[in-house]
């Protein structure tokens, strides 16, 4: 008996490290007083385990930052997973420029890369010019890539689950991304849109910092978006979730390629914008509403008062604490937000609107490789870190699963 | 060694059984092969798992229903949780009625009760109403609630989080409806809105059955809804999601009570609809439907159009795979919904509609109170079954955790 409690004991031990390793491999650096609240451990029994792990090498401490909030006394140690225990890899194959990014599992970005790329290249070229690059920065910066967990790719396009390839015309990039990532590194990789991975990374390191549901906005040459809904990137049944530049806004405008007619995409984009403004570039629209120019203020504004009213729908379904606005047209910052803010105020529920905040996205270009980064650190917690659990705890991922119908026997 | 193998063994033996039981809680009536997919163990190993289940009694083993669709052999053995394992409760206090059905942990409903309600009565009488009337159901059925595992209950208006009591004006019922019901019960009771516990019971036991991903819709005097994703239910940050029936319609329309202005509610509520039928009543505007009267027709169409590109703005944000609608309204059938699927098919993204269901709810008056066995039976396993993984599994809950922020150091 005596026996047979030591192991219970012992594997009740390794049950909480398991989970205070999630903990950290997921949010990075949290102190003794984070792990506690998040893992319902007393502070006795979580500080033998947090010992035992820095003991070991697992996990590391250091002195966290003053921070002005806390008046007083010195700043909580912060734990993180030991920065040596491993990297995560993130590449952005974006039409015009490619990033990457690498991490360390304490969450720490330890140098990213950009170069440009022609908007016609075939997508195996796109890969081969980003691993090319991703050598250069490691060569460069002398990081060895033997530690690397996985890496984490964003495409343009809709991906229907992450890391695994979809049916239908979009599947060819994915797919292609995947084989090939996966072959020349010879770690797991994972591929999703890399605006949903814009939007993931805001909530991690940019806007939506401290928020479990986003609602991300990207205003580029085209519209699109991403949801980020109890911490974690939402796709929707069919990989199509958030896709915002395509509700509709005019019903008997015009139709647009995507199936639907009226898209909002077609009065917010870059180029509409552009056009309406009658302006060189995009520099020259964000110039002239710097001079106060009235024709571009007018324009900007309806812009946002269009994009406003698509994102109060959203939000009535959503109801998500942040929504945050990037892609290169974020630049002209208030004048484009504050209808948008408008909007949510007027054709919002309160309950919606009283605590949503609006804000610009923070990471501007690289941000889809840092969500390469995030998907990596935090995937890997949900299905590495408790195999037995991958599908139930695979909430937001849709998957061929179906509901037993229970036998509902009515009585009176 | 020895020791310590036969130990770890034995330990991975229980988490493969929890995982067993807790597939079986959610899900109902299993097969060994459904198991044996959703587990990813070998046939071996699932039937050694659960012979020994069947041998203590945890699990029951049954005759499935022969299946037209498998065409020849016997129907697979069904396995399901042990019906004596325990009950489970729901009840729907609603504004005219109020709804009671118990289920067993195999669940089969084995009792279902209701009455009408004074619509202006107070929380704390009609819970006791809706006690009483437990009481009465169990002692004619011979029911026992010494085995209730818990009570699931459906209030009017919205919930922050389930079974937390929400701060604001709408904080009463639910912390009064949470209290009497556990106190009078003496089991763990969770409170949510009954809307959402009809999209929730819809997916399992209705319309949305075999989808993950489902968008209901309740068109009664208000115009409310549900979101379930990933098979779960989603509250949004703060309670409000799926306010379906708040999305403006109409922006230089009235304002409405909720904060917003031009509600979608204002125009395809039952007493809107009513008003523009000039009818006595909702069986007066079904009858002359049915009698093909022209302008009830186009009332009805009309309102299906608003619904639909309502609907089709949330189908374009949150990707489902079917959409249910459901509430009195819902009798108005195809001339209602046809509209919708056209407002789906033209106004949202290929990747949205092409695979999208719209389908009128199936459960009747019934569902809220079917939802609310639905959270304990589902809740159950997520929080009670791998207790240590409360938090990250918590996804789909708005909690007060906050992210780390990560140091973002950049290097060129």
């Amino acid at each position: 008996m005596v026996e047979t409690s030591r192991n219970a004991l012992s594997a009740l031990r390794e049950t909480h490290e398991d989970r205070v390793l999630g903990l950290l491999r997921t949010h990075g650096a949290l102190s003794r007083a984070d792990l506690a609240r998040r893992t319902g451990l007393s502070r006795a029994t979580l500080s033998t385990i947090v010992n035992r792990l820095i003991s070991i090498d697992a996990v590391t401490a250091s002195a966290g930052e003053d921070s002005p909030a806390r008046g007083r006394g010195r700043p909580p140690t912060l734990l993180t997973l030991n920065p040596a225990g491993g990297l995560a890899l993130g590449i952005d194959l974006g039409h015009r420029r490619i990033h990457a990014s690498i991490a360390n599992v304490a969450h720490d970005v330890i140098a990213t890369a950009s170069m440009g790329c022609d908007e016609d290249a075939p997508w195996h070229q796109r890969v081969e010019e980003a691993l090319a690059m991703v050598d250069t920065m490691c060569a460069r910066q002398h990081i060895s890539l033997a530690a690397l967990d996985g890496v984490g790719v964003g495409v343009v396009g809709p991906v229907a689950e992450t890391g695994v390839v979809p049916a239908g015309p979009d599947a060819d990039s994915a797919a292609v991304v995947h084989r090939l990532v996966t072959e020349h590194l010879g770690v797991p990789a994972q591929v999703d849109n890399n605006t949903r991975l814009a939007a993931l990374a805001e909530t991690i390191w940019g806007a939506g910092t401290g928020s479990q549901n986003v609602l991300y906005v990207h205003l580029s040459y085209g519209v699109g978006g991403g949801l980020v809904l109890g911490g974690h990137l939402f796709s929707g049944a069919f990989g199509a979730a958030a896709e915002i530049g395509h509700v509709s806004v005019d019903p008997g405008g015009p139709a647009c390629a995507c199936g639907g007619r009226g898209c909002l995409e077609r009065s917010v984009s870059i180029d509409a914008i552009i056009a309406r403004c009658r302006a060189r570039d995009l520099d020259d629209v964000l110039a002239r509403m710097h001079q106060n120019d009235h024709h571009v203020h007018d324009v900007i504004r309806d812009a946002g008062r269009q994009l406003g009213g698509v994102v109060a729908a959203a939000c009535n379904i959503v109801n998500p604490e942040a929504v945050v606005v990037g892609g290169e047209l974020s630049a002209a910052g208030d004048p484009l937000l504050e209808p948008v803010r408008e909007a949510l105020a007027t054709y919002t529920h309160q309950r919606v609107h009283q605590n949503l905040a609006v804000r610009p996205a923070t990471l501007a270009d690289g941000g889809a490789a840092l969500g390469g980064i995030a998907l990596i650190l935090r995937r890997s917690t949900l299905l590495a870190g408790y195999p037995a659990l991958q599908e139930p705890r695979n909430h937001l991922e849709h998957g061929p699963q179906t509901e037993t119908e229970g036998g509902v026997v009515e009585h009176g």
